[in-house]
């Protein structure tokens, strides 16, 4: 469980990173760009669930993992633009997996349905949110194929498995393999959300 | 109470998602914007008063109705356009409920005049500052009329008339009709905060 | 202590109002980016270290001197743009000093060594973060001269003190005095992080 935590922090931080290279950023540029990206959401779902200090402050395993996985895409970035498709890949599992811890302690620490499984979301995209607030971008996420869908509809199947009493390592997995199903399908079909009626 | 605060969310949804759909974003990008013109600033409040968790993912009735009223405005912005009057006014309804709100739950929960009188006009115009930043723009709280100015007046005659020990409903309603009359003069005679005295 | 800490708020006041006049924003946006810079640091800090209310609300004598400072910042602009150099070396000082009392509040709070030093140099950058989301920049702390980095190495020596038990002085001055110092010397000699290897 920590270390799929730890794997969802590695895959952000790289994405963040990824984005602070493309801005022509320095190092400790892209190192705070990877942070926000990979612990972001994180922190925000501690504050709102009232956990403090937040995960990403209080175990340091959390920064440090960010923080090499970081320097390391600064160091070797055109290796990784051309691993494009394994970060995108990565990033899918990443949402997954942090949409769906989220839900759990969000409905853990008593939040009713509606709003765990908006908390879940949050931590799934808020690292992606911040990372573009920092590089000055349009959220992605507000504009790209299914993404944040994704991960909302992954957050409600968790509430109705734990509601159906599953056991615990199904509420875990399923909506986390849903999560991930959904966007590979939507990045290769390239599936989007509808856009307004009257086009500019 | 309740019934007015909602719909002060319904309005400021609709002005998220007014602006969303303006960038062209999809249709859950419109929602997304919706949400936080609608919540944000309430989010921000109960964390900084510590309400946890805050009453946007507590009570399923605020994001349902910030949801329902952005997916309209999706699907019907040319004649919200049209109504740009219309939204304008409840606009400025929105600010002073929001802030008068704001403000009386700040005091409640023990936070010193000066202290609440800012919380008050952050929840006034958080929301439009979270619309602005996701879209990409310098929050036009800070360029336009009149704007932040009469929250802040509206939550300081909050603050004097509790002090004073009024009727609850006079503490609510006269700030809020305080707020509402300002706005609206101020966008008929265009009033304008002054600028910098050395001209560009 | 107190003192130092307003002369803080002070000089990040009058570094974010002086971006608003850049902008062209009214008096009341200069204000509002004024409190964001002088401010905004600290109040992340205490909802991290849950003190809620953040000192920035319960105590009236912080945000009123952001407030005073940046209002004297819009009508003095010009003469405050010739003190550019003062700004500077103020504002090395408002990091060293924020960077440190931080870093002891969050340590005093029970939050791990590590964690401790994010918050500690979050509290120094914070302010100057929001001031640039503000004005829609990229956060000029992510692309300059060792700036991020001279504070994290000031959180490392404050942690490093308090655990050779040195006297509280020691532990408060050495590191400000060591944050002041660096940037100083950054700046004179335009020191900056490393690119990335690839120019574009």
């Amino acid at each position: 469980m920590l270390f799929a935590d730890l794997v969802g922090v590695a895959v952000f931080a790289a994405s963040g990173a990824t984005a602070g290279v493309a801005k022509r950023l320095d190092l400790f540029g892209v190192i705070f760009v990877g942070f926000v990206a990979a612990l972001g959401g994180g922190i925000i779902r501690d504050i709102v669930i009232d956990v403090v200090p937040p995960l990403a402050f209080a175990d340091w395993r959390y920064p440090t993992v960010a923080a090499l996985v970081a320097t390391a895409t600064f160091w070797l970035h055109p290796q990784i633009a051309r691993l494009r498709r394994t970060v995108l890949v990565l990033d899918a599992a990443g949402l997954g997996l942090f949409t769906v811890t989220g839900t759990l302690k969000a409905l853990d620490a008593g939040v009713p349905a509606v709003g765990a499984c908006l908390i879940g979301m949050l931590v799934g995209i808020g690292g992606g949110l911040g990372r573009d607030l920092l590089t000055g971008e349009i959220p992605v996420v507000l504009r790209r194929e299914i993404y944040a869908v994704a991960a909302f509809a992954g957050a409600v199947a968790v509430v109705a498995l734990e509601r159906a009493q599953m056991h615990h390592d199904v509420v875990l997995l399923v909506p986390a393999a849903l999560i991930f199903g959904v966007r590979l399908v939507a990045i290769l079909r390239r599936w989007s959300a509808p856009l307004p009626p009257t086009a500019v």
